[in-house]
């Protein structure tokens, strides 16, 4: 929510112009915007001979943190980056995830040449199950791990088995139509993440996807800063860069330093110790899983996800331990010496059904908490989960155990780059473009603000696109859709794996905050023989209540002045409908919910 | 969540038994807690010849934050203090307010002496309209706001006019039956707050409510730390005591501090400012006001929460400042030098409707927001507002306005004692038993745990309550009551000011989450003649899905088999409904609503 100031100490490059310096000049050559962008490497490209223009097209998380999607389109040519799921909000009654609106692609689907995976988390991949078979089954790529995921969170093995998923690594080039893609190695908090490089007639786009920057990961390499800087030396025309933490100031600390804190905790702790941390951060579980075969304890797993992504880590050798070291969590656990005993847990988030949430309410099965347990958080609230998380803290303080999070020691890391991370990123690949993506709006306008502020980047370059609304790209330079050219992008709502509409929601709502009145028509000819009202979920339950009479009245006066022997069924529901909810929007000020079932006998 | 240890350096008072030590004694006279306990000056009281206990129970607060209230029994005396209201969640379908379950009170109502109110916030006065009638109109003390807020917040005049409330101030003394009700004065984030303190024949309670200490503030004088030693020093039995933010380390700053901050923005903002803060903070609503005129500026305020406070600051003179420097927000604002407007606005909780909200949204009629504005958030986000709030962080950053928040400059202070004042106010108060009220569960045993802690107070003599679980005091000392003991205690729903019931909820949440299957059935002596089946809010709206085939098999069957013309047609309803929903249930593994009509013709 803070402005960046401008920081004129700030990291910042030229690019390799090849002009001299002395120390005489005050700004040791630093060039100024104008000149930065007149000597900008991509001004040295050529754009081949295409008519035409590039659009990038984000189809999802611009206004919501989650269904990540995005479309580059030249032409006859489409890539598809990431098909990511969101969870739902309270405002979404009964609908299981949202999905970025694909609409624009199932009519477009010919010209699909692939769908490109930045990495395995369920915001990125998580909608691959439902939109890979609307799309046709186009070819998919994606790291081993980030596949791996993709192919189990598949659940109905008939789509599974139709999904072609080629295995890519960082140094992977593929060519999909007019597009080359190559890949650069970032951090993250799951392994195997990689940001992208599309080049294209008019220059080359990056997307980092989420990443941080971490020198020195006990799991797996440091973000690749020299591929990064030769990526921004070839000239990148528009880079897209995670805004996720862009409003916290200086770096994030090494999750190595995150994984030597917890293995501390592990070793100190003497009475049963419960970590919950959230199922996908592999490497941090697998650091665990080590630190409590070292002093030998037994990690007991609770949690669906839990399972699911440790048998995935094992499986891809990602976690090296000995076979006995993990075990679900059953009864004899609690017949061990509890200073042994290791849960990874569920339910950081405070999730209705999590481990955890079962565990803090007493309606575990198999783990009955008390006072003499440890319960760590590896966690950081998500926005909107805190009463939840809040609630499970209560609990766990009646218990009367004892919490550990990353307010009292560093046992948590964000996986999101920090203002100065962010910083180094836009320096090295040094674009021509920027447009700022994931994270929450505002954070994203926040990235927007440190990389003008504190790299004198020309704001007329930045780009804040929309759902449906994403940059033009052409040989005039670079621009955001027009409202005429938006492509129409709502979300699709997804109730146990099948679409339901917004009308249906808008009626969950309606009887949410108030219920339903239910009037039962009967009628010979026009005549009405039983009129029959009831409510459900209403407020009045006493069926004398003055609203119903009125009700009464309203139906029979309205039936009997709209009746015609002509006139359809349908029509005079909806019209009696329509009476009966104005007379409850005049009687309460509030909507209400009326359904009339007429029945000529 | 962080469990404080001991801090053996921290502030500390025995009792006053005139030991003499000197400097030679490493603990400088320190008495241990057994001997503390042995000289507590609740020895040297006599109880009173009664024969009944003393009973101290919540009705609310304890499992939520608000809804405040409780009483204190003794024998045919009761003493009420508060009677707060909570605002809904989300899982609080259509519900607008929830209030203390009050049917031990009002089964009781004979033996109410008096209401007492500690201050003017809707948490613990919002429930008054509701809960004073059905009390019977008991007798109601409150200072001079916070007896002002209450007659404003009883909207309906007949309520309003028979209640009878006696202005007390901090030196006022009352006799309610066998109790003498003494105050003290405290800080918080709204004037003419007050501590209580009820002296039973057992010895003295105290109730601090909502309180800081604040040694400088602005708009009124620092808390009675003289007077609250002089309470201790008369030895103090019980004391419950604010812990919302008792796992915050050190010191609240002080309200004069945050205001000159304020100030300092206010004068050098040169475009149009908004500032959003608590309609009730009337402190620093006037200190906002002051220093608007004294750099010319007009104030226009939007919400009606904040004309509604603000006209009764004025009233009371906590506000003075000339006629025309506050103004309803109207559209002449927009015409002036927008340097000499400041609007004050509610929503600093992103409320649906709250002004600020609108203005985020482009849909306030009078305020349209454009770069050029300077929005201040002189608040912070109450747990579970987080998601609203950050929809109209995102809403501004699209418009480009300039925000400034708590973590940007020192603009806003909680009303709630830190630590260090916590263990200040307790240690001055000394009491022989300690029980932490307000806050979350984990917030009071995290209170609890720093008095046991740092003031090295027994944990022995220290009570978590719930609701309608408190603590018996008699000849031999303080216990929970037990479970035994327990008075029921859930919560009042009102929507529109009507008390609707769990069933209502209950069936509104079904619909909710999947909507509702309506089952029309005519028959002429058991042989169905119509039978009509349609969906509202249903996953499924093509009527010739399976479901709808299956239902009307499984209810013609159900029917034909159930059907008895001796049986009451809401039995019938009932049976085929509950297999309607089993059969949900069995298809879709989620519960579902089915309403089912019987028309005999």
């Amino acid at each position: 929510m803070t402005t960046p100031r401008p920081n004129k100490s700030g990291f910042r490059r030229g690019p390799n112009t090849g002009a001299k310096f002395t120390n005489h000049d005050p700004d040791h050559g630093r060039l100024t915007v104008a000149k930065k962008e007149k000597f900008h490497p991509t001004n040295r490209l050529n754009a081949k001979n295409i008519n035409a223009q590039i659009r990038v097209v984000p189809l999802g998380g611009m206004e919501q943190v989650g269904q990540n999607m995005m479309f580059i389109e030249a032409g006859d040519d489409i890539v598809v980056i990431d098909t990511g799921f969101l969870f739902p909000g309270p405002e979404h009654h009964g609908v299981d995830v949202l999905l970025p609106d694909i609409s624009y692609l199932t009519k477009n689907k010919d010209k699909i040449r692939g769908v490109v995976f930045t990495h395995g988390h369920l915001d990125h991949i998580g909608g691959a199950p439902y939109i890979i078979p609307e799309l046709g089954f186009p070819q998919m790529y994606a790291t081993k791990l980030t596949k791996e995921l993709i192919l189990v969170n598949a659940e109905d093995g008939k789509v599974r088995s139709q999904m072609k998923i080629t295995e890519i690594n960082p140094t992977s080039k593929i060519k999909l139509g007019k597009f080359e893609i190559e890949f650069f190695h970032i951090n993250h908090s799951i392994p195997d993440g990689v940001g992208i490089v599309v080049k294209t007639p008019y220059g080359h786009i990056v997307h980092t996807s989420d990443f941080k920057i971490d020198h020195h990961p006990s799991d797996e390499q440091p973000a690749d800063l020299g591929r990064i800087a030769e990526i921004g030396k070839q000239g990148v025309l528009l880079a897209m860069v995670d805004s996720t933490n862009a409003l916290k100031k200086g770096h994030t600390i090494s999750e190595s330093l995150v994984e030597k804190e917890v293995a501390k905790v592990i070793e100190q702790t003497n009475g049963r110790l419960i970590i919950t941390t959230f199922a996908s951060s592999i490497g941090r579980i697998s650091k665990i899983v080590e630190a409590a075969e070292n002093c030998g304890k037994t990690v007991f797993l609770s949690g669906r996800s839990m399972e699911k992504n440790i048998a995935i880590a094992r499986k891809l050798n990602y976690l090296k331990c000995k076979e006995k070291t993990i075990q679900r969590m059953n009864p004899k656990a609690n017949k061990m010496d509890q200073s042994k005993v290791l849960i990874l847990s569920t339910g950081s988030q405070g999730e209705t059904l999590a481990a955890l949430t079962r565990m803090a309410a007493g309606t575990h099965r198999d783990v009955t908490l008390n006072k003499h347990d440890t319960i760590l958080f590896s966690s950081s609230p998500i926005i909107g989960n805190e009463e939840a998380i809040v609630s499970v803290l209560n609990n766990l303080a009646d218990i009367g155990v004892s919490t550990i999070d990353k307010n009292d020691k560093d046992v948590y890391v964000s996986g999101h780059a920090y203002a100065e991370e962010i910083k180094m990123m836009t320096a090295l690949l040094n674009p021509k473009y920027f447009a700022p993506i994931h994270g929450e709006v505002y954070m994203r306008h926040g990235n927007r603000d440190l990389i003008v502020n504190d790299l004198d980047f020309n704001p007329k370059n930045t780009f804040i696109m929309k759902n449906g609304q994403g940059i033009v790209l052409d040989n005039k330079g670079a621009r955001l859709m027009s409202d005429k050219e938006k492509i129409s992008c709502g979300s699709i709502l997804l109730e146990m794996g099948e679409k339901i509409s917004e009308n249906v929601l808008a009626d969950r709502t309606l009887m949410a905050e108030g219920g339903c009145i239910i009037v039962t028509l009967m009628h010979k000819k026009g005549s009405i023989t039983n009129l029959d009202i009831r409510a459900k979920g209403f407020r009045q339950v006493n069926m004398n209540h003055e609203i119903f009479k009125l009700m009464h009245k309203d139906i029979k006066d309205s039936f009997a002045r709209i009746y015609a022997p002509e006139k359809q069924k349908s029509a005079l529901e909806g019209a009696l409908k329509a009476n009966g909810q104005k007379l409850l929007l005049q009687k309460f000020k509030k909507e209400g919910m009326v359904e009339v079932i007429i029945i000529e006998v």
